[in-house]
């Protein structure tokens, strides 16, 4: 019998302290699979659209896959979903490595739904069939590290692994993170804040089970063939030489680095602030996931000007960017600072980033004053700012308090015009990557279900005529056959996004790695779902996951669309409408009617009402989801009876 | 080197007798692949839409794909395109398994574009390089084993392989077929007439070159797999020791035999003429294609009340249905001569019986008489009237000429209420298989490009809850999870045909046979793609696979809008929405509303406009055809502009 079968789901009401177990056929599990589509089928079946998201209603959902655990690279990650409280009201995600995802199948689930508000604070223990929800009270207000301590002296197992929100999450920051293992963070969309509203300090999770393989030799294979071969990939090895932020240097080179709040591309001593230079200096190790050799994480330790804790990690590209470039700022230990903070509060390192250099041109233009700064001279590229800055969004004081509700809230709060230099989409802070530079970027922003993301899917750069052939290669068997260029905003690129974005959507809903199943990396299309078939013994196929893909692409999008959203929330920020002010991109802007006319275009591809965004019945049925169809149309979003 | 990379297409100009070789690159290989998709491709692009289907300026092209002729079974097929003399202006196309297929690879080529019109009948001779345009005056009306012998005499090669029209082709028989090896047919749509009308009676073909395999290993334990295993599988099972016509017991017994023209779906002594009472009589043996091990073709013979000569081969379900019961007859040497008779002459069973059904059904409601049909007592069973309509089809003689028009022409001309019986789906008659009874196959025949085709899409009774656990278990990988009833006509039918078309439009361009690859047979999608992939050495997968086939079916929709066809094209005789008038499905009948219902949704679901059945742009260029949207917008097809 199928490994799936046999998943149980964990039910968690924190206000009437009930813990109870479910189970889902088998037909379940291969059409959710896990991750975003089974977040998605809950929070869409449970959920009524207009909860307040820090109210008890919201459901917070771990999840993990059917293939979470197998002993094989790219499958550490686990998924935490609940409507966001960052953003305009949309469904809210984020996923993390580490090894608490496996440990959770470990255990015997796939899954925790955890319902309403705990009285006074609490944390979650699993050990197998053992569930309790203990008092928390001795881990409130403390540093992540020290609750992860505790938790594990409370049982007496170093084994334990913990998610856990800081003292952001604690104080509702709507960029609030959970971490594992101290340094794994579930970033974005302000799942801490959820948590945190719970009254949840940590969910700790114990497991002694094997995950069941239906062919341990083929998964045994492909993980050997994955080991032996991955640093032939350029890709894969840069991330195993330097990490994420490898990328720093090309993209200040191609004048793509985030700097000073997306005012420019391009920043002198940005070498500082990459893996090559981290590499040199300041790095202990890399450290990896659960059964993955790349060991892309970084591990450091500095003593001045900043001592950072090795406990908390190091920073990954998007950390860099955002605590440095995007703050002016090119001293690594400083973001390396920057980001042992975050970790040790739980903060989102790209929104608190973001958050701050939005501040910073709310200084630099007279909007905010050093007195609303609390004294401290907010310019870019003051180091010393930006880590006071970290500390007072985590604690919520003073400016802090402000920046903690994320720039969307915090720019209507200072009005002045500073909604100019609040650089969102649907309220969360776009990432480190600039549209103007890659096109489809752009589209990924907008049509993210919830704003501001990156990894929607692969960047259409890595397909243009720059690209190593490998990462064409690869992306053949999705149907991509030529090569686009970067700044492309024909149909054509619209398909290439439409289909990427499939891609990644099965593997945040697989719970799969981006850098281990990319088409850019070492693992190919055919070991991925060789892998799936051999862990669940499916006999899967390219079409069923990509249409998986797409399913929870559309299932996010429902969501939304119960919330009230509309295409015209699809939507990014002016700035990346205008011109790219100084390095080698300098005077590149994105055509707002091309921008316009592809997103339009997208619709009709995607099967969305062009005039509305919203998914057609047609659609919801071709993806086998017909009840989100029918759950629209009770809530007056789909027109009735044969039109 | 891939491949498909080192393909040929050879262009025969029979106006100027002029030959060349043309060479196309890998991207184009991997994006149409052969079949469907290669045909379509040089129709769309080089020929105009309106130009007479019997005229010199219509192009037949003859093509394989890039895994035909290897070394495994269902594989061996081979592909006919032009625009079809049979339908209101359709794309045509038919399909033939047998031997020629792989000897055109063999001898290098890919596909033959014919163009032009002889002077005086000719042939065309292929022995790899060598490419001569040959005198045909000694096997002009000849029948097809004797013109067979006579090429091969003049070549004094036993092995070379001959597709060749019969005198029904060069009589222009509307639906005139294409045999090879004397008995396997490109039957529909009236391949055969557009051959006769360029005076080509044949293409003989000599090859000496073995075909490329990337993993030549891979292939062979494929092959290997599925000769040892597909025995287990009953479809395929029972195609080995019945044939085809193993059908004929089943559907009589559901009521859904085509007998008496479609009235009704059961018929007394059917079980005479299906494969277990063949095998008990007149069945010689069992026959396959090239590297085939299934052998479900069938060599009959018989002395009486027929002369029956195995060289034709024997009747297949559709044969058996069309020449037997559907005009009422259940003696299997009549069925066995109209169908030698068919193959000696070149004319497709379906449509020859289905017209001599139609006939059957005007003689008796007044409407033709036995004046008309030169003497002949045409009533439903009488065998002898058969056989000797097929032989003045054929000569278009009497009313043969009338019946060699087909049935919607034959009508148009009889007048009198006619057309009611006139079974036909776009000009093409309807095949042995009731909508009925099946309620997806009425989708097909009113969506596929050539009208009455059974063999659009595996049909939905496959997947019912009387169908065995193991053809759902392979459905499973193309996201068909559930059982649905064969009379279910909700949205979830309409996906289920929708997904199941993109398959079977795949394998009609990688000229892949259903009997090996359809869900319900021994060969696994798994195995499938990587047959392909040890072909062509391309990480191919069913994502690839299933765009190709929707490519496919967009090209060909395509072709039919450039004709000036639109939505109202597609609809199916009206006898289907009237009561069967017995047998066990009495009373049954489509629900013209429901029918409608779902047509439209199939639209929106397919990405077609659904006013007026005409693919988006959008869909066009995210099947990576952008092209073709141009050339709908160059002939006034598609809105201008950004609407």
């Amino acid at each position: 019998m199928p490994f799936g079968y046999n998943g149980k789901i964990l039910r968690v009401d924190l206000s009437k302290r009930e813990v109870s177990v479910e189970a889902q056929d088998e037909v379940f599990y291969r059409r959710f699979m896990g991750g975003r589509c089974l977040a998605l089928y809950y929070l869409l079946r449970e959920m009524r659209p207009g909860v307040n998201p820090l109210g008890p209603e919201n459901k917070l959902i771990f999840s993990t896959s059917v293939v979470t655990g197998a002993p094989a690279p790219g499958l550490a990650r686990f998924n935490v979903s609940a409507k966001s409280p960052l953003t305009i009201g949309t469904y809210g995600e984020s996923q993390a490595g580490g090894f608490w995802g496996p440990e959770l199948k470990f255990a015997g689930y796939d899954a925790i739904i955890v319902e309403g508000r705990a009285e006074k604070p609490v944390y979650l223990w699993i050990q197998d069939e053992n569930i309790e929800i203990r008092d928390a009270a001795h881990l409130w207000g403390k540093d992540i590290a020290e609750a992860e301590d505790a938790i594990r002296r409370d049982h007496g197992d170093r084994l334990i692994r913990v998610a856990q929100i800081g003292v952001a999450g604690e104080n509702l920051v709507r960029y609030a993170s959970i971490l594992n293992e101290c340094k794994h963070a579930n970033g974005r969309s302000g799942m801490g804040a959820v948590m945190g509203s719970k009254e949840l300090r940590a969910v700790a999770v114990r497991g002694h089970k094997r995950v069941e393989l239906k062919d341990r030799e083929g998964v045994s294979r492909i993980a050997r063939v994955f080991a032996d071969s991955f640093m032939e990939n350029p890709s894969n090895k840069g991330l195993n030489i330097f990490g994420t932020s490898e990328l720093i240097d090309t993209l200040n080179e191609w004048g793509q680095l985030p700097t000073r709040n997306f005012q420019t591309g391009f920043i002198e001593g940005a070498h500082n602030i990459s893996g090559g230079a981290m590499r040199e200096t300041i790095l202990l190790r890399g450290e990896g996931c659960f059964a993955c050799p790349v060991r892309c994480k970084r591990v450091v330790k500095a003593e001045k000007p900043y001592v950072v804790d090795p406990r908390y990690g190091g920073p990954e590209y998007e950390t860099c960017a955002a605590l440095g470039s995007d703050c002016g700022i090119t001293g690594l230990e400083a973001v390396a600072k920057g980001n042992e903070l975050c970790n040790r509060y739980g903060l989102d390192t790209i929104s608190a980033g973001a958050a701050i250099a939005f501040a910073m041109e709310c200084y630099e233009n007279g909007i905010l004053t050093r007195e609303d700064a609390g004294g401290i001279d907010l310019r870019f590229g003051n180091e010393d700012a930006m880590v006071s800055m970290v500390e007072a969004i985590a604690r919520r004081e003073g400016l802090g308090d402000m920046l903690a509700e994320g720039v969307m809230r915090a720019a209507e709060k200072i009005g002045k015009g500073a909604e100019r230099f609040a650089l969102h989409a649907k309220g969360q802070e776009v990432p480190m990557h600039d549209p103007r530079g890659k096109v489809g970027l752009g589209m990924q922003y907008a049509l993210s279900f919830a704003g501001g993301d990156h990894i929607q899917a692969e960047h259409d750069v890595d397909f243009d005529f720059t690209a190593p052939e490998v990462y064409l290669e690869q992306a053949k068997v999705l149907g991509i056959l030529e090569r686009l260029d970067r700044l492309d905003f024909s149909l054509k690129k619209v398909r290439m996004i439409y289909y990427l974005q499939h891609h990644f959507s099965f593997l945040d809903t697989l719970c799969g790695c981006v850098f281990g199943f990319a088409p850019v990396r070492a693992m190919t299309m055919a070991q991925l779902v060789d892998l799936v078939s051999a862990v669940t013994g499916w006999e899967t196929g390219l079409w069923e996951l990509m249409k998986l893909g797409e399913r929870g692409t559309n299932m996010a999008r429902a969501f939304n669309v119960r919330e009230g959203l509309t295409r015209v929330d699809d939507r990014i920020p002016q700035r990346f409408f205008e011109a790219v002010t100084g390095g080698p991109l300098k005077g590149a802007s994105l055509s707002r009617k091309e921008f316009e006319r592809a997103l339009k275009a997208y619709y009709r591809m995607a099967g969305w009402n062009p005039e509305t965004g919203i998914p057609t019945e047609e659609k919801l049925y071709e993806l086998d989801i017909g009840w989100v169809a029918e759950e629209l149309r009770r809530h007056g979003k789909l027109p009735r009876g044969d039109d």
